[in-house]
């Protein structure tokens, strides 16, 4: 069954649905009529069952009748933001529905030295919007319970305005050295959150990756191959799946 | 420096290659020289740093100096199969780089009762030409040592005959009714190979689940989100490089 996402509190056992994408997508796009069921997020996370009741067409609302679910949440247990260096507009695109899906709470983009894109300032904006509205329906898609939050930094160093509780820097000569340990060990200290950052496809300068080490960002290998910039915070997400959601004792 | 493979088995300190795909590339699209390296991996996997010596432009061919390297494999320490279900075309092309990018020895696509996708027996030849140039590319540029196989079964029950030590099947509906332990109890017998199989979209049929789980084939959950059909197999394989390359003890 589908499920949205509605922005206020659900507090009875009906809803009047007003957001005029959902109306235009559930009731024109989808065609669904009175009787129909599908999954509502309210603002505060909650999961409930919406019977369709009446579709006011005039007035491109809908009402519903609702019924709390007590449905597990498919939140990961610790906040995820992945940070990635700038990539073309398909990849910054992809990693944000795969980011998505793979249950980050935040999306970051930032510029850095080698980076083969760069955004221009009257851009930034509309991109967002953009990236903002493919992680909605990647979340809905996904049946999550939060939409990520997607923001840009003009710079790499605005990054230590977002440290989160253990913060790590995928770094590619620490798997080229052999270092396969660091990863499972920042991990098993079971942080309430944790920031990775990602370079570009030509890596990060030797000066960015002193930059990060000092600020307390602690580079990481993601084992022996080299992955593309994209695939390695899918690498990353995927790990924090399965030692926080498949392998609790 | 980038790789590229060899068909011969290099055994000597001089090598001609002859390859005309390899001189293409290497020689008219990327302009090396005399002096020059680059790295081969030869049909033994092993790798050689290749130093340029001669270019003969009318035979296609050019000579190198080879120097064995010592430099530990990054190849998963187990083989790895996925099998995933037919999907569109830009699909399919993005599994296949992207699951030789994470380690995979073998990628299978199979046609299924849900599949949005069938090949037509005159282009699966075509298509799987096309697959395999694409996971070659892969392999080249993320230093793998192997080229993954790519095949086509041509209905699910055939999956039975390319069976590895451990079989798995990804099924949606485990992870809904939180199974949450299978896998990692699967990986934690440390099988010597593993296969694991991905529906479509739209999910397998019930009683394809069926046959794959009376033929062996355990379900597993891969966590609380629901992936799209192409993360779903990105999923796995970073988790068993992360269980097998990352937490070694």
């Amino acid at each position: 069954m589908e499920q949205y996402f509605v922005k206020e509190k659900i507090d009875s056992n009906e809803f009047k649905i007003t957001d005029t994408e959902n109306y235009q997508h559930i009731i024109k796009v989808l065609r669904h009529k009175i009787g129909d069921e599908i999954f509502l997020v309210d603002k505060t996370q909650s999961l409930f069952m919406a019977t369709i009741k009446e579709i006011d067409s005039d007035e491109k609302t809908f009402l519903v009748e609702v019924k709390k679910q007590t449905r597990a949440t498919t939140e990961l247990p610790l906040g995820v933001t992945v940070a990635c260096s700038l990539s073309k507009k398909d990849k910054v695109e992809w990693i944000t529905q795969k980011a998505t899906e793979l249950g980050a709470k935040r999306i970051v983009f930032f510029d850095s030295k080698y980076a083969i894109m760069h955004w221009k300032k009257n851009v930034v904006e509309k991109k967002l919007v953009r990236l903002q509205e493919i992680a909605k329906n990647a979340a809905q898609q996904s049946k999550r319970r939060v939409i990520p939050e997607v923001i840009y930094l003009n710079k790499l160093t605005d990054l230590i305005n977002i440290k989160a509780a253990t913060n790590l820097v995928a770094y590619e000569e620490s798997a080229k050295q052999g270092e396969i340990s660091l990863l499972a060990q920042a991990l098993n200290q079971n942080p309430e959150s944790i920031l990775c950052t990602f370079g570009p496809e030509g890596g990060f300068a030797p000066d960015e990756v002193d930059f990060l080490n000092d600020n307390g960002f602690l580079s990481v290998g993601l084992g022996p191959r080299i992955m593309r910039a994209e695939t390695a915070p899918m690498y990353f997400l995927s790990v924090l799946s399965y030692k926080y959601e498949l392998t609790v004792k």
